[in-house]
């Protein structure tokens, strides 16, 4: 699998970075005749095994259909016809599937790496784990193996798709615009029975909770906490009790069982403009980052190398880059609506601490006035669900 | 007109205030067979000449209409089908009628008042125009006439109707949930042919614009100003360059002409909870303060007389205060409704000064998708028209 290069090896394409973004575009790329090398700081393990939630857009989906990579996600996957939104205990559901005439899927991040990193050595792809990328200067990339060997591979383009931490980013420079939340999640993996069959996003004023499906005997669950708490501010009391509080609605009582995972996780924004510079170019979050709501994280970076892969594609074969220089005006109208998106469910869910009342009962007006309009629950169906075309 | 009351006279609603909220209240007790005495500090000429902005929900429409008030606002009034959106001198148009069914009219506010004084006098309504409210104590309402003439009247009912800086509101006390927004606008009256036949809603980076038609000849222009400004600080170069800059688009300039009148106005949302103590009722301005975008004002002081009216006329007729003790309670949807809507399109179509680059460019994405959606639009021209019921 890591195979040994010679010194001064060439590619077209050096991705640097084996999460969704890297492994959609090298896999993309493959597709259209075009070869590229994958390096990976972690092991392949590793990557493997980092939970994170996933919710599979249409247009995620149906590039991984497309392109032979669809099999286990259809067999596996929960689709997701509708969701519930709880204000104040009080459940209204938005029909995705009816609204939209689109379905999503609830299919955890790791298990779509697994997808790609399969396909992509079955095809023969080269996929350079516990690789250390240590510099980019112009075409030369170098690269530490973590036995300590170094070498030096020679790249046309160069993708940085390694993450919100990318350190080449700042290669790229220009504009950073961030936007920093008053909330975080504290994330919860819990052995119990579902609470629900969908998806339930609560509301209340003492704060959001997120009830989600993992399986039949394992659910994940989100309580929003200060971004200074740390899992022990929390005991497996307060835990229960706010999740009932928040979450429990007529007929729908929170399961419970043992935690076996407690983390919190930050709300951030940020967006990188551009998103290229000469022959480097940023991918998914290495670019951007989104805050959990609504989970447009991994379908962003999807949407990312959709776009990226075909102005490579006609720069490798044919030399021309007119495509590849509109990357990043091609690529920025979906980041900032998926940034709106997941700001505007962000603010319409979350009790900001110290929100006056003007701001909270505000809030809940509009969240009515959503909920009881069959425009305004398309409207947000049609955001949830994603609104990017489905070609590939 | 202004009768000479003799002291000690009673009456069973004592109306502070001779604007809309004043005036229709009375209008719809006396349909129902129940007197009131309507206060009003200003002279009628007064009144009657104190212009603002008028937008006239389909529901107030129909008001007019079925309660015999509606010939002129149907015969001189601008029918409201759409509105123009513009985002970077690019528009979009929002078929109000076509996406709602319903529409709006464009007819000023002292019209609308004109209609209902001369109205309320044709049907021998008692007015008393240059009288002012010194004290309201339980059921007794001490009055001053302009002449310095001091007369005592009970009420069974007081109903305070006298704008946002009503003095009785404090004596209901209770919260007052408040928003200052960072910008105002600066109004022109201006002696020109129509920029447009829609009104045009305009957002710029240099700030927001409205450009509305008053008549043939005269057209109302608004320019998003800061809080701070006074007319001084706009010339009239300046005042031309920033209309052009924000508010023209593709086949539309805006118009010039002499300007006849500027004036700041300020940008403010406040709620006051509850609307009601004892005998003592706020309605209209008196009770929650809209900022002017979408022009919900006057609708919204209808719109609680519309849910006043009923409560009062029942505790007059039967003695039963069991409506009119929920009068609180039923007309807040309403008004939280009016505050969310007026504050989502103040900000969405406001540069606020100081705002992010995240923020400034999330905004724009915002109103992107509320605009190439059909949801987004149709969810917007329903809050835009009114979504409170048409019956009276």
């Amino acid at each position: 699998m890591a195979k040994h290069l010679p010194h001064g090896t060439h590619t077209p394409v050096l991705i640097i970075g084996a999460g969704p973004a890297g492994l959609t575009l090298s896999h993309l790329l493959h597709q259209a005749g075009v070869d590229s090398i994958v390096v990976e700081r972690r092991s392949r393990a590793d990557v493997e095994s980092t939970i994170r939630a996933g919710i599979l857009e249409p247009a995620t989906l149906e590039l991984m259909r497309r392109t032979g990579v669809g099999e286990r996600v259809d067999a596996e996957g929960i689709p997701e016809r509708g969701i519930e939104i709880s204000v104040n205990n009080q459940r209204t559901r938005i029909d995705l599937e009816g609204l939209t005439g689109k379905t999503a899927a609830i299919y955890p991040q790791h298990e779509y790496v697994k997808d790609f990193i399969a396909r992509r050595l079955a095809d023969g792809g080269t996929l350079l784990f516990e690789h250390t990328v240590t510099a980019v200067e112009g075409e030369v990339v170098s690269v530490e193996t973590s036995s300590g060997e170094h070498l030096s591979i020679r790249a046309d383009h160069v993708v940085a798709a390694d993450g919100s931490a990318s350190p080449w980013r700042a290669q790229v420079a220009g504009l950073r615009a961030r936007h920093e939340y008053p909330y975080a999640w504290f994330g919860l993996m819990v052995e119990a029975p579902p609470t629900h069959r969908e998806l339930i996003y609560a509301t209340h004023p003492e704060g959001f909770a997120l009830i989600s499906k993992r399986s039949d005997t394992l659910q994940r669950y989100y309580l929003q906490c200060s971004p200074e708490d740390s899992p022990e501010d929390w005991s497996e009391d307060r835990i229960w009790e706010q999740l009932h509080r928040r979450a429990d609605s007529e007929g729908i009582t929170v399961s419970e069982g043992r935690i076996t995972e407690r983390a919190v996780l930050r709300f951030r924004s940020a967006v990188t403009e551009p998103m290229q510079r000469g022959n480097l170019y940023l991918a998914g979050d290495a670019a951007h980052t989104v805050p959990p709501t609504g989970a447009k994280g991994l379908n962003l970076a999807v949407a990312d190398v959709q776009v990226l892969a075909p102005g490579l594609v006609r720069a490798v074969q044919t030399g021309e880059r007119d495509l590849l220089d509109k990357y990043t005006e091609l690529a920025l109208p979906h980041v900032w609506r998926a940034q709106q998106f997941s700001w505007w469910m962000s603010s319409l869910l979350h009790a900001a601490e110290g929100e006056s009342p003007f701001s909270a009962r505000r809030r809940v007006a509009q969240l009515h006035s959503v909920l009881e309009s069959e425009a305004g629950r398309r409207f947000l169906a049609e955001q949830y669900v994603g609104t990017r075309a489905q070609e590939v």
